[in-house]
């Protein structure tokens, strides 16, 4: 058997959490070193990911640092938070520049504490990009705001990555960076070596994409940087436990990633609302190994074989033989 | 011309909001007095329809009154917060008895209120009653409970209508009314008169309906007790202001109303996450109004003939000749 | 191990297939007599449903019986072309009282032939009753010719079952029995024993319901009188090959089927365009093999304690440790 | 009033169509010629786009530009069809690499004919190249496939354009060119100036883009060689009239060509199914008519204004009063 994958997780993964109607929350606030410490009890993760500013934390960030530390992480990433109440119009593309300028200077800040951390890269999500209405906006012209904001993060910061983690809409109705191709096409644009994608594997599922061509592009251009895992209903972000619906696609997907030689962590991005989270990590590693035996066991070049005719139900048989026994033999169940 | 309808809103149009990413919300908060003035400073509403228990609010029911009245303003609904942290695994359908039995009282106190205010309906909206999991849960168990805890509640007030608002998802994954059919199943199960339901436009659409026949249906069956509009992208439910995208079947839905002689408000459930809450009142209303002119000046008769025929282009052509002149000749532009 | 449940599938399975593109077809027509033998050499079909008139076929009932008894195959059902080009307008509901006669005799002459084959119902499938456009139909009008024509069938043939296979849209734009709950409302205004419902869980699935969920609710009803099983992206009706993506949602549809004792076929209702026909249902019954020895090894009284408890992660724990288990120890892969 | 746009057609828009259960087709048969005298008797068609080979027409090319110019018509475009029986599995990607010659050689005459006819472009629409199952094929090879075959045609005649229709699916479950900005990207790699797109106003909707931002970015690469208009649910591929549901969007699209001058045909690519293909047609255009009309009452400025500032409720109100009165003072409607 190959050696397992570096597990991670969004530190949200460990937080409760509002929407719309719960605005008290689904459960009691969790304080930011609680979030590290039950990332910690999971037992299989090594990396996470931390939003930034901490929010509702008062302490150092050596405080964090010992957190990390006594839990066995590290702070793979820094997700600087450019979609709270000051950017709910817009980060790079807010229609106001001091707005755009106070976007900008907290990603500075954040890429140094991200840089302080020592983590890979600074996740950026603009979540908060886009419009909601049609003729809300001239497209033209955010599309090139975002790509100067871009240029001008990472071009003064070139020893760390950044990734841009796209997604088709929410909270905003429609996201200015929303498939990977788009994307792609900004990226280049740039034309930096230290931008990537961060490819979330459910919103490109809700997206209409193939999860699996989606990371084969991105590899390609050699901007595949990071992926999160999550499952969906085709429909929206639902972040529900990895595996607990797409299991053929989520197969196919590291299928991919093993075939390019990725090497890279396997990262939980998922909103347990009702689940406990240590436990909803532990279900989707659970799985995450299985997939894992599959890649293992799957007969690579009989399904290079099948793929090169294109044939459908020949694949198909190799990949169930492969997961649908992925669990026997095992304790892990 | 027609008189001009009665219009109204959910009195959350006039708060601000939170989600999951902004959870410092779109906003400063908004006190429930302020959401009641705002609601009358839109110059066109005549009744509202009130959350309960009143979030954040300390003042008495009398301070209340005393806000609507002088708005000008009548409480047409109460709604009871059957979604909030206490039931966010389910109302009617939670797990546990006793948190079942919170959500009743807490619907019972709600009706006592609405009947105090002299409200015409207690609107139930059970958004966290249902699954996001497949094998979560036993279908057939949570719909009996669903049902079973809809006749305790309206037999014991028979002098006050309840309505069901169903929704296709979200918060839950899957909710257990989703649709204008479910809900008429379940109600005609239940067989007490006053339960019905209350038809969200946005809701219908996204859930795969033509909001115009499922009207059609509810009515008769006997069941339209009220309505709601907003719109939205087909996908989620975006709570944009009326007329945004979908005209024509605004439009449609409206028609079915007046043909079937459906006297009731002209309600809007909008969330105006990054606008002016009056404002997308107002421009709401603009719209509503120009659907009201349609209605006068549609040949009635001639549509009649060309959907005896199912002459997809001939209405068309009658439909487009009153709507795209709706605006024309009327300061209201 | 229990028994092995009785497999069937559509004859159309065994056809090409045109559609508005490759209006050439798929491949070389397949005469029906041909379709019966590649349905008997599948190995584990014991039924097929047969659409009357057959089309494109010149011969007798009896070499059709011959066909099927030298297969070892019965016709479980006759479906009537109630939507071919007489009636792209509708059948039931088609605006000339003319053509809706029309559509009528058809059926009355498959019940027919239904009868003298045996078979245990009669399959209706009105695809193309429904409108297209906003505004293009009555809705109230065409709901009661649907329920007025279906009364007259079924009363008319007491002797034997029929079944409304529902369907969100295609060809249609909208169908006007979209979903279970729906047809479960027409049916039970209808009030015959022998109406019921065709389960197609990709049509429910890509309804926006919870395939396991219908069928609980048509099963509560006494209405569910069959079924199909294919699979497809949640947003159209792919018929694509069963466990090819919904292995889990396909899991629990089965589940619950068994837990109500629900005895009746597994049917198959695949359109393999580009695929070997044969092949593709092997295939399909490989995994629903599978499917059966899961729930053969599923811990029922563990699963049905986590739904007590809306537990989603124990109930998952459950579920992967029998499906993906599920070809282990078999020669079946 | 500015002047008119040059109306044209795809050339099926005049024929009968098939789809897989209406297998004799939603009507007779209509000929090649007589579907161009269809198209000549709408009035206000100045080009169509012609399907090649002709098929089922056994005349010369000469009865072709008879027919044409009778009829005041020129042949704007071809289409080849690469997406009937030889090609179900594909055509620049298709597993066998004769077959990939033989849809490149059925592409080179097809050009050969293009420019016999005077056309400006042959159109690629490429929509049975893809996969439909996961795990189906090779994402990267076909990927260049794609491109390597796209590059050989277009380079080997410089002299006429290529446009690239891309569309999410439909015949394939997953098309290789789904969206703008992956056709974009290719385009881009390819690196001839005689390659752009074909934007499709449904695919680009049903696709989830907004359509005016495909065409935005279209635009800004110099590549959006030409549109068709249709409209849809946000589903599927309808091909239903234009205008009959998206009114404000189609606007939209509308709004972003003029403001970017961009000078093209306004051509309609609807499948009228069932309804009479000239009066459809008509209808389309008396539509496009009426936005014409209310893209010359827009308040360009004020509405440049509000987008500065994101502001869609003032955007809405200007766009309303444009539209929702373009049919008064008009002899159009």
């Amino acid at each position: 058997m190959t050696d397992l994958p570096v597990f991670g997780a969004g530190i949200w993964h460990f937080a409760t959490y509002k929407d719309r109607y719960a605005t008290d929350g689904y459960g009691p606030p969790v304080g930011l070193l609680e979030q590290i410490d039950r990332a910690g009890a999971v037992g299989d993760l090594s990396v996470v990911d931390l939003n930034w500013p901490f929010a509702g934390f008062d302490g150092t960030l050596d405080d964090v640092k010992a957190a990390l530390s006594r839990n066995g992480l590290e702070a793979i990433a820094i997700t600087p938070e450019i979609y709270t109440r000051d950017f709910v119009k817009g980060s790079f593309t807010h229609p106001d520049p001091a707005v755009r300028k106070r976007a900008l200077d907290l990603m500075h800040h954040a890429t140094d504490v991200a840089k302080d951390l020592g983590s890979s890269y600074v996740k950026l999500w603009p979540g908060q990009d886009g419009w909601d209405y049609p003729f809300q906006v001239n497209y033209h012209d955010i599309w090139q705001l975002a790509l100067d904001g871009l240029r001008e993060l990472c071009a003064a910061h070139p020893e760390i990555n950044f990734v841009i983690e796209y997604k088709p809409r929410e909270p905003r109705v429609k996201i200015i960076f929303p498939n990977v191709a788009r994307t792609l096409l900004g990226i280049e644009k740039i034309g930096l070596p230290n931008l990537g994608i961060l490819l979330d594997f459910g919103h490109s599922l809700y997206g209409l994409e193939t999860p699996a061509d989606a990371a084969q592009l991105a590899i390609d251009y050699g901007r595949l940087f990071a992926i999160d895992v999550n499952d969906n209903l085709r429909g929206w972000d639902d972040d529900m436990v990895v595996g607990s619906v797409h299991l053929v696609e989520t197969f196919e997907f590291f299928h991919t990633l093993r075939k390019n030689n990725w090497q890279g962590v396997w990262q939980l991005d998922q909103f347990p609302f009702r689940e406990d989270s240590v436990e909803a990590a532990r279900q989707a590693i659970r799985f995450l190994k299985a997939v894992h035996r599959a890649l293992d066991s799957l007969d690579d070049s009989a399904l290079a074989a099948a793929q090169a005719d294109h044939d459908a139900l020949a694949a198909q048989r190799l990949v169930q033989r492969a997961l649908l026994t992925s669990m026997a033999d095992t304790e892990d169940t």
